[in-house]
């Protein structure tokens, strides 16, 4: 099974959130992996995109990248998060979309490293919303994994 | 109307996210605010609560405490959050809560002051999320009021 169909597969099972607030897996392709979700399913009272759907779906592309991660390098984990941080820069007027790419090659191969090492590693991530118009969250999120 | 009626009547009708993650207004008294989410319509991979499914449960707690404050007020406003953190300390095994405290009276009469004379002010509130076992989650976010 194709990564991006893979984990849509485990975002179905897994995560029933994810398919109630309209969460799809977009694409995952040069080490970048896109989320979609509706306005419509998320809406707040001024008829934007509610600040607690927009952490969510920001929420779910940190994990859904780390457990490609994991995925490709057959690494058996669970992935928690840690802390996060989001700032809100201006109001979500459309359907949006969460990027998350891939760290540098350095930080994946330590991450790796470790976790074989240690049964145990963690990994901050930046993760980018966008509607229409651009930028408009950024969220960033320390996530461990250890390995079972 | 009670106060946590009007509240209750305002999420399900402007955020319909809050009725999909099964939130509910528990009670709205001495100047706490209490929601409760059920377990089974927020797990993640592990059974446990999704990361994603807090953060929500605590910006829209966060959300309502400044709803409520401006209701009694009688202030007409705009509730934007302008940036949050979230520490999750443990796993949330069971049915969680979120609670949000009204600020100290020193606090609050300066941000009614604040909005009253130049149309807008900011309120940092801190949110507690606990299950059966206690606090496993601790929120902080920013929230900006601008009076319509």
């Amino acid at each position: 099974m194709e990564p991006a169909e893979a984990l849509g597969a485990v975002l179905r099972d897994a995560m029933p959130v994810a398919g109630r607030l309209g969460v799809e897996v977009v694409d995952y392709r040069d080490g970048r992996l896109t989320l979609r979700a509706p306005l419509a399913l998320n809406l707040n009272d001024k008829g934007t995109a509610f600040a607690g759907s927009l952490a969510m779906v920001a929420t779910l592309a940190g994990w859904s990248l780390v457990w490609l991660l994991l995925r490709e390098r057959g690494i058996a984990g669970d992935i928690v998060l840690q802390d996060s941080s989001v700032k809100y820069l201006r109001p979500v007027t459309s359907d949006f979309a969460a990027e998350a790419s891939h760290p540098d090659d350095d930080t994946l191969r330590a991450l790796y490293r470790t976790i074989e090492r240690r049964g145990k590693g963690r990994l901050k991530l930046t993760i980018s919303l966008s509607d229409l118009e651009g930028i408009k969250v950024v969220f960033t999120g320390r996530y461990v994994i250890a390995s079972r």
